[in-house]
This record gives C-alpha cells, structure tokens and sequence, in this order.
C-alpha cells in the first residue's frame, strides 16, 4: 500500500492509525504542484486532488478519510469493534468530524472573511460539546480503547487552537493523553511535527 | 426501528434505502420546534439536532446520514456488496457526497452572500464532474447493482437545481432512471412531494 499524505493535514489521522496497527506501507508525500516524492501526477491519481489517498496494492486509490480510516481498520482487524454499538459509533463520529468539523475549519485554512469565521466558531463550539458528552470521563472518544475516531480526533483538537474557540476540559485531557502516545508521537516526527 | 426525517431534506435517502430493503421501521417526522410527530423532544433524542436520526430497536440513536445507511444495509443485507472494491466504493462515493457536496449546499440552503454562492457553485461543478467521471455509462453509481450510494446520490441530484449548476448527462440520465424507481416514488409521495 502507498500513503499519500501531507504534513500536517488530516492525513495525520491516517498516519497514526497505519502507525498503530502495524500494517506494511509506503508513506509518499504531494508537493505543491501535486506532484508525488515517488514522481507521479497525484491528480491522475486522485482526481480530488486531496489527501489522504491510499493506493492498494491491484493499483486502485481509495479516497476520503473515514473510508480510509476505516479500510485500514479492516484490513488489520485493529481500532475498530467488529460488531455491535461501540463500531456504529466509531464510525458515527468519523463521519461527524469529517463534515462537520473540518468543514468548519475551513474558513480558518483559508483566511474567508470574517461573517464565515464567526458563524464557524459558533458551530465548532457547539460541535466539540458534542463530542466531549459523547466522551465524557472515558479514556477515547467511544470507549475504554482506541479506534480509528480517535486517530482523527486528534487532528481535529491540534487544529482546533486555529480557530480560536477553546477545547472543553475533556477533549484537551484526551488530546494530551493521546499525544504521549508512542505512535502519535512517532507520526508527527515522521511529519516534521516533532 | 424508527426513522426521523424532514420532507424533502437528506433523509430522503435513508427513507429510499428502507423501502428498498423491505426493513421494518416507523416514520417519525420532526417539526419547527424539533418536536417529533410521536410527541418527543427531538433534542433530547439527538443533541445535534439534525435529521436523519435512527432510533434502534434498544434505544440507542444513530446519527449522520453515511453511517445510518450503512448500518440499514448491513442489517438487511442489501444495497451494499458485502465485500470487494465495489463496497469501499460505495462507502467512500457517500463519504464524498455528504461531506463535500452536501456541504457546498449550504449557501443556497440559508441564502449565504453571493461570494459563498459562487465559491460553491465551482466546487459543485468539479464534484458533479468527479461523480459523472466515476459512474461513466454503468446505471448506477458503482456498478450494475443499486446501492446506499444511489439512494444519496437521487437526494443530491433533485436538490442541484436549486445551486444553478448543470449536471452531466451521466447524472441526469441516472437522476431520470432512479425517478421512475418504484421505492423512489413512493419515498417522494410519503414525503409530500410525488
């Protein structure tokens, strides 16, 4: 499998959980011009034109970040339940970072003006509420281990500061607990991040 | 089960998928004040106040739009490959829809400044082309058989009009053919909008 990432970017997510589960991977790096550190066209590639992209060993690319979290998860049998309520939620809360939170975030990536930035606030504040209920004094996002909705909820909260609207007590215990992990620690080294 | 929807709002498409699985369930709609029709604070069901939601026979309520047709094809084992390229396809083409073209309805939907309007009307066009670009000349959107990605996709399409992008022929004539689908004519009359 290749990895196609940026530093920085939700690809993070992707990272830490490739990490994690010990699944054998290439991690290939997009410039600025979308070309590939393996020296190919990313946008043949991924007509997206975003990260994360996982290319599979037949040549096919997966694209979007839930379903590439959650084909990593698959395919290791790791950070994710296999059957039951606690896998359904799992799945839900990737689903509601993705479009609802990084869809906030963009205003802040992009310097939008600043009617978008304040309605974002808004949104994100009441977003990371839910999330902290959901939470509540448990060690991960759904439960007492590790899924893939944590490896992305901790790009979400080391983002977060971007924006400006402060993280509820139980998402910044769990973004500091996260980020003493071995693989988080060892993905944002790997991303120049360290 | 029971369903919460709003006519005409993106739970069409959980509302399609239930009837073509033949799964049993009860419709429960919401109005203005987030009361539903069976007389419950919706808020209290779903703190994130939005519809679809899926109260399961145990009580729980899952939420986002992906992850409840997810979960109504796994549990009728239908609308959804069971393993293969042809499932992550699926997954990942309502992954893309929810988060990057539902998304980029929102300025129509609330009437944002027409900067909003315009940013998002060329983001729609790349995706409408991606989506048409990926379903080529097969009837449905990956591959031979209907899947939950079908049921998204007709919710996608009967909104587009109202952003003022045109669709590709491909998404049109897709549009035209689920339209004249049994399960899709009764979703729109039982919403009032046969």
């Amino acid at each position: 499998m290749k990895f196609f990432y940026y530093p920085a970017a939700c690809s993070l997510a992707d990272h830490i959980a490739l990490i994690e589960t010990g699944l054998a991977y290439q991690r290939v790096s997009i410039d600025r011009d979308k070309r590939t550190t393996d020296g190919r066209d990313f946008l043949a590639l991924n007509p997206k034109g975003y990260i994360p992209a996982l290319e599979l060993d037949d040549g096919a690319v997966l694209t979007e970040n839930p379903v590439i979290l959650h084909y990593i998860a698959e395919t290791s049998g790791k950070l994710l339940p296999a059957h039951g309520l606690a896998r359904w939620r799992a799945l839900e809360a990737l689903a509601f970072m993705a479009s609802e939170i990084h869809g906030a975030y963009q205003p802040f990536f992009r310097d939008f003006p600043e009617l978008e930035k304040a309605r974002a606030r808004e949104k994100l504040a009441r977003h990371f509420a839910i999330l902290a209920e959901q939470m509540g004094d448990r060690p991960f996002l759904v439960g007492d281990e590790m899924t893939i909705a944590d490896c992305y909820l901790f790009w979400v909260l080391m983002v977060a500061p971007k924006s400006g609207v402060d993280l509820p007590a139980p998402l910044q215990a769990c973004f500091d607990r996260l980020k003493a992990r071995p693989s988080v620690i060892r993905a944002l080294a790997e991303e120049g991040l360290g």
